[in-house]
């Protein structure tokens, strides 16, 4: 019995963005207790830190009368934004690539070795409150551009995870042969409240509309058929 | 060349102990450009962190009229050292175990997931500044306590950082396969300045000379038939 209320429990890498969002309900839907963690890095979207912290309490309140429990935390990383310098996310002096999200030029924004990092923080926060397994919203669109969210880099993340320890650590990225549209299919059935999240990787106050991930975003919810609930800059 | 060039640098996870600062001497004599990096991460023997900038600081000192560089930085990981908790050495409601290294009781030493947590923020480190190698100083003595000291670790770690970016990156542990006693030896060829280095896991002004890592490295100074020339407390 104690075994089983411990397989309920998880650690979810938070972003506050859409695909995390929609982790987060699916977990909950799946009856888990999650631990939520969100990394300030120093990103120039830190705006979607908000989003997060909104999301995860929004949840709770929809998943107490359930007990079930939704626990938010930001950690900060930003004691070594030098290791994260070149990329347009964190170095000012780097441009947003503007078009769309599978492009070549969308290399500029990444952020060196973001995913193994989060995951190995994860992985501790885990084992220091006796919780076996960690989520992350890694999906099948990401793979063209990021390294770190390739299917055999979760494999060899994975396997690391599992001697880390004295008990293993399990991963579970149930997206991973997802891509955006079925994601947001996914999150539109189970309510996720996707005027909350943050997508854009510009860091003004209202969404631009024209970066990869505004355009991703855009188009997903074009082709479910439903209109986006977030602002974007020179909307109609 | 270029490609010779850039096999000469790597980046060296320094933690001001013994192991890790004789390997610093090691690359030294390899040919390596060194860039070290240590971390704060709200340890209890926040000394060592005073120890590895003197090495680093004596090493490139003695390196200069050769034409190579060491490179030191600090990395504040303290903005997380809630992922920390549990520990001897980050929580002080723990108390640091007595006995040798080796010892069940030193598993109230073990900081969970430290070091995927330190490889990964070094790899970032190494592509930021176009390094394709990470150098730590594991050994053979940890395994007994440590889970990420060992060698299937390591192996599965080393398979995670090829593919985490676009370009490979390369763990060199040259100690894998040695023990204290060796590495020491080793050492002392070398000329390492063993007594800037910091070992005791208290964080008092000289060594204790009674937890495990003080009683390890005594020991391994004895069957090296030398005398350490650290200071420890109570001594004649």
């Amino acid at each position: 019995m104690e075994q089983e209320k411990a397989e309920k429990k998880t650690v979810l890498i938070l972003s506050g963005g859409m695909d995390s969002s929609t982790l987060l309900y699916y977990l909950l839907s799946e009856g888990f207790d999650v631990s939520c963690i969100s990394f300030n890095y120093g990103q120039r979207h830190v705006k979607e830190l908000h989003s997060a912290k909104d999301i995860a309490f929004k949840a709770q309140q929809k998943v107490l009368p359930m007990g079930l429990n939704v626990h938010h935390e930001i950690i900060d990383l930003t004691g070594f934004r030098n290791c994260f310098a070149g990329s347009s996310q964190t170095d000012p002096r780097v441009e947003v690539p503007k078009g769309h999200y599978e492009d070549e030029s969308m290399k500029a924004t990444v952020v060196p070795n973001r995913n193994m990092i989060m995951l190995s923080i994860a992985a501790a926060h885990a084992i220091s409150f006796d919780i076996n397994s960690i989520a992350y919203g890694a999906h099948a669109g990401d793979h063209a551009i990021y390294p770190d969210c390739r299917p055999e880099f979760i494999e060899r993340m994975q396997s690391a995870l599992l001697v880390c320890h004295y008990t293993p650590i399990r991963l579970y990225v149930p997206f991973k042969d997802m891509n955006k549209v079925e994601i947001l299919e996914t999150g539109l059935q189970l309510q996720v409240p996707y005027e909350l999240t943050w997508t854009c990787y510009e860091g003004m106050e209202l969404s631009c509309g024209h970066c990869g991930c505004c355009v991703e975003r855009l188009e997903a919810f074009k082709l479910n058929k439903e209109r986006d609930p977030l602002k974007y800059e020179n909307q109609q």
